[in-house]
This record gives structure tokens, C-alpha cells and sequence, in this order.
């Protein structure tokens, strides 16, 4: 790794990868991208950004690669930013680009995600990411940014190293801002909490936006009780949650606009939800800790079914 | 009451109680309605029945009334066929005509639907009756009866009559059959086992069928569960179920080809659903009971958020 320009490959440089991969390139970093879909657009016009924080700008990436394989020299930094699903094999797609000294970093929803990469790679550092951001496609190569931008970042399972820390620096000086965690698992538990429970919610009953589902008294119970059991996984895992967490993510969500969970914009354009990741894997936890979630296991059946109807359906 | 031929008046003469009317017509009865969206086809041409079991044919009732209190004699059978909807007073509807003599006739789906009529009308007699049909309003006046017809048909709270059986005789006789029983809030309690579960969750997720309900052993799972919980509610209301009831439904449901449920058409097409008849009422009966339901508590919620959404988008 290099002193002031660590190099650094995106895989699966949709809007969340788009947005961080520009910012560290404006920091100096050599960023490199691997876009499928938008090649084209990418290749020749990089990404156009919309962002108030950073403001609007043009992100030309170092190199704009069609696959991983096309990936000349490891990075010193690999950013793993696509969904995660059961059907995509992460570690072989990012295999071809992992050198012996190349820090993988996920930035990625949900529970449990790292267990098979560390696996694959055991003798590679491994940084865990959880974006607090608001960032979608609006087109080819079109990436609006709409709020926050903050990570949460820590080694996997657990600790604080220099490459993090220096990874960390270059956020914090892009504005997105990035706090280290030595322990993300914790972290990742706790954005679970929301996450588990509106995301597949959101989806049951034909997409519903935050608003809604906080509309009733009856259905702030609903929320709130499967926010519990997400609590009580959590806690039988070794990660107990403040005990005032809940309220204060229910108060927290109404205090913002109605807005739309990544499940439900999921569902409406078809594209694959990550039930497993964001939803199956808590419930897998719990139940591996005999933690009773009733609510828990009947939004998994009914994600299930909604997902295969959406399947059936395409 | 006559002795050959018995008065009828058909309220909300949908489908079901177009079906029905008919069928007694065919038997000699003098069967009127009320009917107010297809109030101008029905009275200018009748209904339009297309039926295997009973060949297709034309009903034209004896008279067609815009609303009930049109009636200008108390029938001596009032069938209630609407749906059991929170927002409808069904005791404010049918009491322009119901006369001393005239004996109540619900079909209608749904727990603990009577108590209000019996509670309006003490002094009458009450018959409940379920309905084991598929039939289906195609246009204005047009009813389609794919399948089945037969009737479960008791006094309630409980028992047989004259009246009940005389009635039973005509649907006999008709062809679409009638059993009598003596305990039909029992048979309330067996339908809800079925239509309790695979109704809202025919909703949640985007209308499913009944064979995408049961697709796979983990969805079999859910509704099997629930099922039982419906179960354990009707026991803890002195109507224990038979221990084999829930494998049956679903072998039988299984046995079918897939089919989408009232519910599930209902909330296709914009109208309301019978949440709290066929949902609602068995979760409260639970609830005073104290019966645990983890699985239909979250169920009606969610139904109840999907009624929401549906409610606030038209």
C-alpha cells in the first residue's frame, strides 16, 4: 500500500459504491470501478453525482472494468457493495481482485454477511461497513444523493486497525464522514433493529412507506413488538441493545417524511429483495439462541411468499 | 308464511344471494331483491346465471327494489347476503322489512356476525348459514357459478326449526343442497380454520393463489400454524375442532387447482375486505380468552395496514 494514494477497486458500483468511491477520489485515492449494466455510460462519461453535501460533480474513475477479472493489480482496498443474496456467490466474484495484501471492506446490508468472505480469505483484513446514507440511481451512470452519508466501519469480528483508521480519515475529510467502531457487529445488530422489521414490512401488504406503517396504534405495536424480538436475538448473541433503542427509532422515524425502505423500492421495480441478509439471518440467529419471535417468523414466511410470487411473476 | 309458496327478499343481491334467490325461485318460492348498483340490468332483463350444476338460465325476480324499505310486506324469509363490513349498520338496512313473522337468514362469512341482529330483532327467528360456493358477479345482472353451492344452515345461537327446515327442503330440492345443523357456530368456527388464515394471507405480499400459499413446506408451515391458533381459539370457545381438521384443509386445498380467495379478489379490485368479520372477530374471541396467536396477531395487523393503504390510495 502505497503512502498517499491507496488504490481501491469497486465491485458492484451501483449508487452506494458510486457515491463512496467519488469521495475518496476527490480525497486522492486511485478508484477504480466494476459496473456492469451502466459500462457503457460509465466508460465513457463517468458518473454524473447530484449531491447537496458534496455538491453536483462528475466522477471519472481510474479505471471502469466489466468484470473483476479485468482487474490488472490487487487494490489495497476492495470495496464489496452489491446486494446480498443467495444466488450471488461474493467471494467468487471478488476473488480475481483480492491480492495478499488487499483490505476487503463490505458495505452491505444486514446480519452475518461476513462470515463467508472471512472464510474465503482468511489471512486478508476484513473492514465491515454500514452506510447511514440516502443515495439512489436515477439513470445510467446517474446517481442522486439524497442525505446522510455517514459509515459506520470496524474490523471483522471486532477491533480498530491502522488501514482502517486510514480508510477512516479519508471519509472523514470527503464529508461523508465515517466513525470506527471496534466492534461493528454491535453496530450491525443495532441498525438490524430498524432494518429487519421496516424493510419487510414495508413490502407486506403492498408497499407501505414509513409513514404508513407508524400510522396506527395498532400498527406502531406491531412494529414495535417485532423490534423487540429483533432486541432479544440481538442480545441473546452477545449484543445487548439500549434499552431505550426502540422508542427511540420509532420516534426518530416519524420525526422524518414518509419515506420508502431499499425493500420496497425493491419490490416495486422487481429487482431482488435481500430478504435473507436483512431479515432470514436474524431470525437463523435467534432461533440458533431459542429466542421465541413469533412476529419475526411470520413477516420471514410472508417475505418468503412475496418474494416468490415476485419470482413467479417477472 | 304460506304453505307452498314462501315469501323471500333478497338484501344485497350480489352474486351469492343472486345464486340463492334463484335457485329457491326455480322451487316455487317468490323471491324479490334489493339491488342497487345493478338495480337498472336486473330489473329491465333479470340476472344472467351461468351454472354447470344448475344449467344457464335467466332469474327474474318477483320484484327488483332499488332499497329495502321499497318492501311493501314483510317476506317471510329475509336473506342478508352483503358483506359484513365495520362502516355498514346491516340492523339499519334490513329493518324497514322485517315484519313479526319474518325469519332472518344471514349468509354471510365470518365469527360472531349475529349478535347484533339477534340483539336488533330479539323476537325473530335467526338462521345462520355458510355458503360452500364459488360464484362470481362478471357484469351488471351477469353471476357465474363455477363450483359447489351447498349451504350449513342452523337457527341461531343454536338449533333447528320448521322454518329452517323447510328452507333446507327447497335448497334441497334445487340441487345446490343445504345440511342442517344444530350447531352452526360451530360450523362458523371449521370454516374460520381456513378462511381466517388463507384469506388475509392471500392479500399480504401481493395476491396470492391458494396453491402459492402452500408452495413450499416452510410456507405450509405458516398457514399450518396459524390454522392451529385459529383452532385453539374456537376450542377456547367451547368449539374444539377435530385434531385432524387443519391436515385435511390443507390436503383438500392442495388437492384443488390454485384459486384466489374473496379476499384476495376483493383487495384486487378495490373493495373492502371482511377483515374484522373473517379475521378480526376470531383474534378478539382469542384475545378474551386468552388464547395465544402470535402468528394471526401479526397477520392482522399487517391485513389491517394493507386495508389502510388500500383505503388511503383510492
Amino acid at each position: 500500500m502505497t503512502a498517499e494514494q491507496p488504490s481501491i477497486l469497486i465491485v458492484g458500483a451501483g449508487a452506494i459504491g458510486a457515491l463512496y468511491g467519488s469521495a475518496l477520489a476527490r480525497q486522492g485515492a486511485q478508484v477504480s470501478v466494476v459496473c456492469r449494466s451502466d459500462y457503457e455510460a460509465v466508460s465513457r462519461h463517468g458518473y454524473s453525482i447530484r449531491s447537496s453535501l458534496l455538491g453536483d460533480h462528475i466522477f471519472r474513475p481510474h479505471a471502469v472494468l466489466r468484470d473483476v477479472a479485468a482487474c490488472t493489480a490487487p487494490p489495497d482496498y476492495l470495496f464489496l457493495t452489491v446486494k446480498v443474496l443467495p444466488d450471488l456467490d461474493r467471494v467468487a466474484l471478488i476473488r480475481p481482485a483480492v491480492g495478499p495484501q488487499t483490505v476487503i471492506v463490505l458495505i452491505e446490508n444486514g446480519i452475518d454477511i461476513e462470515g463467508a468472505i472471512l472464510e474465503a480469505f482468511p489471512n486478508n483484513e476484513l473492514l465491515s461497513a454500514l452506510a447511514f446514507v440516502q443515495v439512489s440511481r436515477a439513470g445510467r451512470g446517474e446517481i442522486i444523493h439524497h442525505a446522510l452519508g455517514s459509515l459506520a466501519m470496524g474490523c471483522y469480528p471486532s477491533g480498530i486497525t491502522p488501514a482502517a483508521e486510514r480508510l477512516a480519515g479519508l471519509f472523514e475529510a470527503s464529508k461523508l464522514g465515517c466513525k470506527l467502531t471496534d466492534n461493528v457487529v454491535s453496530g450491525r445488530w443495532q441498525k438490524a433493529v430498524w432494518n429487519t422489521v421496516f424493510n419487510p414490512i414495508s413490502v407486506l401488504g403492498g408497499v407501505f412507506d414509513t409513514e404508513m406503517m407508524l400510522r396506527t396504534e395498532e400498527n406502531v405495536a406491531l412494529m414495535r413488538t417485532a423490534m423487540h424480538e429483533v432486541c432479544a436475538a440481538a442480545a441473546a448473541a452477545g449484543h445487548p441493545m439500549h434499552p431505550k433503542l426502540v422508542d427511540r427509532m420509532i420516534a426518530d422515524t416519524r420525526a422524518l417524511p414518509g419515506y420508502k425502505t431499499s425493500m420496497a423500492l425493491d419490490y416495486e421495480n422487481g429487482r431482488p429483495m435481500e430478504i435473507e441478509a436483512i431479515l432470514g439471518n436474524v431470525v437463523r440467529s435467534g432461533r440458533q439462541n431459542e429466542v421465541a419471535m413469533p412476529v419475526l417468523e411470520t413477516i420471514y414466511a410472508l417475505a418468503q411468499m412475496a418474494a416468490g410470487k415476485q419470482t413467479t411473476s417477472r
